[in-house]
């Protein structure tokens, strides 16, 4: 399966660096920086005509000099240089290339024309597999890989996240930094000339690094692999998708040129409810859902149940539960008996449980001890709203104490 | 109309305040603190038969020992207690009464009992209007009036936020703060005895101190007084609304014990779209709403231009504008001819106008100047992607200057 194949780009023996440009704050000179200063520890052996040394490392002349064989291409160079690079990775044995920007403007006017065609055409014929062009290249914190032209590191952790688009990818980051948020691998997959999300879902819902796939799709590429992966990964791991482009107005004007856009939102939605995907409307929401799965354990069912000091909040919580197709536990009696003796006779008698806006931090330890026990219950959001009455540090001790 | 007698609550010309309890920490106390030190400065005279002194001043054995009648009450009593200083309050001449609530668990016994009825029934004999019982009170930040038990003040601005959920507003104001947002009044209108949303409706659409008026709502209260207020307000400023209870799962017992939740989440849909008021969903979509009222001007029309160095969050902002009913501008050949002069050839060549990846601060700049002078653009949306390339801090003083 091609999935092997991919390892290349997620676990590489060694690195070739095909950088064209090397000026300072060029695209180039920051992939250069990023990969020697990532911390990956196999060889990166960097190939230039006109460089003698980069990082303080020895620069080959042509891939034929290189010690050994690389196992994956970086390749940052003007357009029509790529098909012949290519090429040669292939023909020194790389099994992968990643193709990012050399320069965007340039870079883009190669899209959907020949020398895509023949991008492709060179990879397959030397059996490489290729990510890009036009991508910001992949990150995989784990072992220190940073073939990208990021702004910034990304921390290690357990998300995938693969995306169409390179700017969401710098926003993801920066989002996730200041949070400690960490990813097994970041990758953009640019313009999806070879490698696409059919891919990716097959090689990341194997990946044992990796705990739940997120994606932001224009485009899925091949429509029939992408559902068949799609379904066998959301058998195993969480996937969430952003979708952009829902409306016509949305739509690139390249990726309609393509045809890549098969259908209207529509299809999409059934084939991401067929493929059992969680789908997410904005980028909040995808903050949201990345937040949730790095600091959360998955709940056992959808049976939540909602504690607050403060009725609306709860009246708003629960709307969004039963939005989402949640459902609000129902609390055993024995739990309702239990609440009874612990909190003042005025609260809500159900769930959500209203604690009343006196609520100390210690009678949110003492319902959660309650509400914990529930065998309906798969699952408890504590709400606090700031009152002058009690510390909201002591609540939030309570609650993080009690998870 | 009602709406004169409602000026008590916000333009008070003197204040009596009768508070039951004065232990430390206790609602009474914080009131009375918030009361004192929030630099209201017409008279506050303190009520209270076993107390001497109260923050520095005299308190009164009782209403009738004021040295003046007093324009507005604030009371926090137990629920038995209140009827009485209500007719009290009115026999002095009050017009206005504010009932907070003096303990949770004893105020809320007294919902939908007799002695809600003989409150309503006590401030309507002796002509007073009263807001709550069991609201947290009221702020009006530009006279220094806080007759709430907020656990902080809030700024001076041009936003009216009223709600029936006290701790929506703490939120709410822990989350302005620190944006410095501004308030020309928050409202708790707690149980919504006397003084509903309608009420509210028809004083804040005329109080000049008003630009915007902000709503949470669980049920309306008078329907039809809630729909021709609604219609009226928003014909002069925006009215925004987030309605709690969507679904029968997130009704509160006790609303829909009162009979005051009428219908359907779609009926209610209806009366908002028919009063022109805008509905968000999410407190957070509130405080988005908060914040564009607070520090944007209204745009013209909904024309947008988008301008972004990233073209997949470009996609999303128009899957966005979209969803909510907004139009791309469509830019003039004027306008495309001279972004063509400024812009690299691969730029986008239309709305969203993509600044491409290694956008400058200057090309922002540039490119705004061009945009903003299009007649058929009736607001401009910036969008910036974090880049290895480019400076956001310059991106962002581009924008700045352009606003």
């Amino acid at each position: 399966m091609t999935v092997r194949h991919l390892d290349a780009f997620f676990r590489p023996a060694s690195i070739a660096l095909i950088v064209a440009f090397n000026r300072r704050g060029s695209i180039g000179a920051i992939l250069a920086r990023n990969l020697f200063g990532g911390g990956y520890e196999g060889p990166i052996w960097p190939v230039n005509p006109r460089h003698r040394r980069m990082r303080g490392a020895k620069v080959y002349r042509d891939l034929d000099q290189l010690p050994q064989p690389p196992d994956l291409g970086v390749i940052c160079a003007p357009p029509d240089a790529v098909p012949p690079l290519i090429a040669d990775l292939g023909r020194q044995g790389a099994r992968a290339a990643v193709v990012v920007t050399a320069d965007f403007a340039e870079a883009r006017e190669a899209r959907g024309s020949a020398l895509r065609a023949e991008l492709v055409e060179t990879a397959r014929t030397h059996g490489l597999r290729m990510m890009g062009p036009n991508g910001l290249g992949i990150l995989v914190p784990g072992i220190g890989l940073n073939a990208s032209f990021a702004h910034r590191p990304a921390r290690p952790g357990n998300l995938a996240f693969v995306a169409q688009s390179g700017a969401i990818i710098t926003s993801v980051l920066d989002w996730a930094d200041g949070r400690g948020i960490g990813f097994s691998a970041l990758v953009s997959l640019g313009d999806m000339a070879d490698v696409d999300f059919g891919d990716l879902l097959d090689y990341l819902a194997a990946d044992t690094a990796t705990r739940a796939i997120l994606l932001y799709i224009e485009s899925v590429g091949n429509a029939r692999k992408f559902l068949s992966a799609a379904r066998a990964a959301s058998r195993v791991k969480p996937v969430v998708v952003v979708k952009g482009g829902r409306h016509p107005e949305g739509v690139r004007a390249e990726a309609s040129n393509t045809g890549a856009l098969a259908g209207s939102d529509a299809v999409c939605q059934a084939a991401f409810d067929r493929a059992a995907i969680l789908r997410v409307f904005t980028l909040a929401e995808l903050f949201d859902a990345v937040e949730i799965l790095a600091l959360a354990r998955p709940p056992k069912g959808d049976r939540l149940a909602i504690l607050t000091n403060g009725a609306g909040v709860g009246v708003l919580a629960t709307d969004a539960l039963i939005d989402e197709g949640g459902r609000l536990a129902s609390l055993s009696r024995t739990t309702l008996t239990a609440l009874d003796q612990i909190l003042p006779s005025t609260w809500s008698q159900g769930n959500p449980v209203d604690l009343i806006g006196d609520a100390t931090g210690e009678r949110y330890r003492d319902a959660l001890t309650v509400v914990q026990k529930d065998p309906g219950v798969d699952g408890i959001l504590a709400l606090h709203c700031p009152t002058a009455v009690v510390s909201a540090l002591d609540t939030a001790e309570a609650v993080a104490a009690a998870a």
